[in-house]
């Protein structure tokens, strides 16, 4: 590990601290200086942030331990330390998509997450760090644990704030494995909620299975940062959102879980393969069961139909990114990534009849793996073929990421594994709209 | 009828003109002068554009003359005058949301649709007035047909512009009936794909049952144009998209339609019905089959699980417009109409749980509804009580028009019907992804 900073990232949990806020021992103030202290810290060489307002969050924070003072915070979440993805609209920060065609941007209003944190009272620090238009091509922010590693994509610098303990979430958004891969890569708790969970509405996310998701301290500041959004603001028009407590679910231990080996399992590392294995091998003996394909032929079945997820998810985003790509490329192909007009090439090369087999295709898998619901209580795996990689040239593998992706269902990374001294995420996965039960279960396994 | 004009409105088919457009006995640019002709005799007391970009159509036309010329038009619509709705983005003029909160706001990129008809070489010449937001507050456009009466909305400006012959076709969009109401009281054909059928992308259009649709001079211009767009945008990311042929689905004369009657039968004025009955008489003569509610159960089924079709949208519109209502009225609620406030009222005294019951019942409005498929080919209806109101304070009555926005099925509506001697629709409803088949019935019924 790069020894440049001497100390390890630590992140800072929220709801945990808020319990003091209404006695004053601690106050969104003194929380927030402290977040700020790490941002001293680390910020110079990580690069989170493309854009912060320190002035604007300090008065929020006072605003805020005023309110708690008052026992009348406007949510759980009033005052907590967030930064939100540089593809979600602010109307009091630029907007830039990590694209210089988006330079200076500044929309006219917040999207649905940044209206809905700002009403919950939340001090937002600052726009977070993606990859030009949170696809592939990488944006220069560095890994807190190693700055010579990538902290994943495309939410870096989400996942690398909350890493360092810049702030106690972040807003993230996950087509691929934008949300779990970073978050995992950095030693931070993820959610990819159900498809349509958390209102997308002005963020540059406009797939059929892309999610806007949240990068956290805590699984319980998780969950609750999701569902106060989701209070105001709701999921994606057509469904429901997040439906579940406005807190923690509480803890529960998984009975049955099944190991999803995916595509990844033919090229895992060594070392991630032995944690995880001493992870299931834990889980075991504590007397919770864990299938594999070899043991379940309903989960071997599964394997199979997501053998091709990435190659599907990537035929989806090629076809359903025709339009903006294009409106981009009018403008200004020069200021586009080789990466995305490649994707650019691969739409041009399919038929609407392709896409619609592929929709076919995708809602059949999702059938496949939703019958496992009968034998487990959720799926677990881990989040990457290894630690971050060296090099801030790629994001890292979604090898074992991109399933979730495409089964719309949710999704959770526990900072519980390690490889060489970096961390690496357990990754649980639930069944779609069971997103509290997959925190309640996520919440025991995080106790262990 | 106001005299005001003493010219009638007369449409301008582009397809049917342009066959002469290789000869060039006539060409884009004689076509767009013709267009420009009704501009000046029409605009000034219709008020159908926010801004027009005269030189910029010319150039267009121009361009596109040459290239017809050559042999080498980009599509089926290359030089096709259109407008574009106001609440679709376009990165060359501005984009208004009918609002003053959007006062002089120019997008940095444009919508799918907007950038597909600039593709396809349409000659783009103006935006059109759309109502406060696509909603209900009116902005002014009137009726080229009577000049005291509303044009109906909310996509009032391009119903009026293709009415009066200043475009051939023009981009609408409808969640209650913004596409349908104004394309029948203007005396033009008027299509709402299927749910998803037109890439909404970049326009204010948010909702889970709001279509971009079209609004054209005939019934093949409206199938071309919306299949020209659909073919360089797609569909809604996760939906195929209208399929079908590029050139205008062969015309099939239906052999059974059903009425459908809706909860606006209680509120059809004589006039109306006098034209809608006449009309239902002339397809018997001609041997086609017409049952109502009270020759079929499975008829009277679907007509009660639509009568509180209103209700149900009006419900679904204000819970999934929280935002971006609650960003509008936390920048300037007194720029907010009271309509729009009370919409947010609305929402505040829903619960997830209600609005997730309403989805629910939605989808099985749409089940009963779909089982018509095995006993009609399509159903017919009036698209309004009667002619369009006198006054601009409102834009209609929306009765006859909410079921099909709803049931997220293809609509259709032909300038068959008069009543006072204004145009009146008939409007014909087919089932879910059967455009190309609604278009074939619709060109059958057309011929008669």
């Amino acid at each position: 590990m790069n020894q440049e900073n001497h100390s390890t990232p630590k992140r800072r949990p929220f709801l945990a601290a808020s319990a003091a806020f209404a006695s004053g021992t601690e106050t969104p103030r003194t929380f927030l200086e402290g977040c700020l202290e790490d941002v001293a810290r680390w910020e110079p060489s990580v690069g989170a942030f493309t854009v912060m307002d320190l002035e604007g969050a300090r008065r929020n924070a006072d605003e805020s331990t005023k309110r708690w003072a008052e026992g009348k915070p406007l949510s759980a979440i009033d005052g907590m330390p967030v930064g939100i993805k540089d593809i979600i609209d602010t109307d009091d920060m630029d907007t830039q998509q990590g694209s210089v065609l988006y330079q200076g941007h500044r929309p006219l209003f917040g999207a649905a997450s940044a209206i809905a944190l700002r009403l919950a009272g939340s001090t937002i620090l600052g726009k977070t760090v993606t990859t030009e238009f949170a696809s592939s091509e990488p944006r220069g922010t560095r890994n807190p644990w190693d700055v010579t590693r990538t902290p994943g994509g495309s939410s870096s610098g989400s996942a690398a704030a909350v890493g360092a303990g810049m702030v106690s979430g972040a807003m993230g958004t996950q087509v691929v494995g934008s949300i779990i891969r970073p978050a995992a890569f950095c030693g931070t708790y993820g959610y990819k909620p159900s498809v349509g969970g958390i209102n997308r509405g002005g963020s540059l996310d406009l797939l059929s299975h892309s999610c806007s998701g949240v990068i956290a301290a805590s699984l319980e500041d998780a969950w609750v940062m999701a569902r106060e959004i989701v209070a105001r603001v709701g999921g994606d028009p057509g469904h429901v959102g997040i439906v579940g407590p406005m807190t923690p679910p509480a803890a529960e231990r998984p009975k049955r879980l099944g190991l999803l080996q995916t595509a990844g399992w033919a090229v895992i590392e060594p070392e991630a393969q032995e944690a995880l294995e001493r992870a299931i091998a834990d889980l075991r003996q504590s007397g919770i069961e864990v299938v594999t394909r070899t043991d379940w032929a309903a989960l071997e079945e599964t394997e199979q139909a997501l053998a091709e997820s990435l190659d599907i998810a990537m035929k989806i985003i090629a076809w359903e990114w025709r339009w903006p790509l294009n409106a981009f490329m009018a403008r200004d192909a020069s200021a586009i990534s080789q990466s995305a007009r490649d994707r650019a090439a691969t739409a041009e090369a399919m038929t609407q009849a392709e896409y619609a087999a592929i929709l076919t295709r995708r809602a059949a898998i999702r059938a496949t793996y939703a019958k496992l619901a009968d034998g487990v209580d959720a799926l677990i795996s881990v989040t990457a073929p290894g630690a971050a990689p060296v090099g801030l040239a790629t994001t890292g593998n979604p090898i074992f990421v991109v399933p979730g992706s495409i089964l719309g269902v949710p999704v959770v990374t526990l900072p519980r594994l390690q490889a060489g001294g970096m961390p690496l995420g357990l990754q649980i996965l639930g069944f779609e709209g069971g997103d509290a039960k997959l925190f309640a279960l996520a919440a025991g396994l995080d106790q262990m």
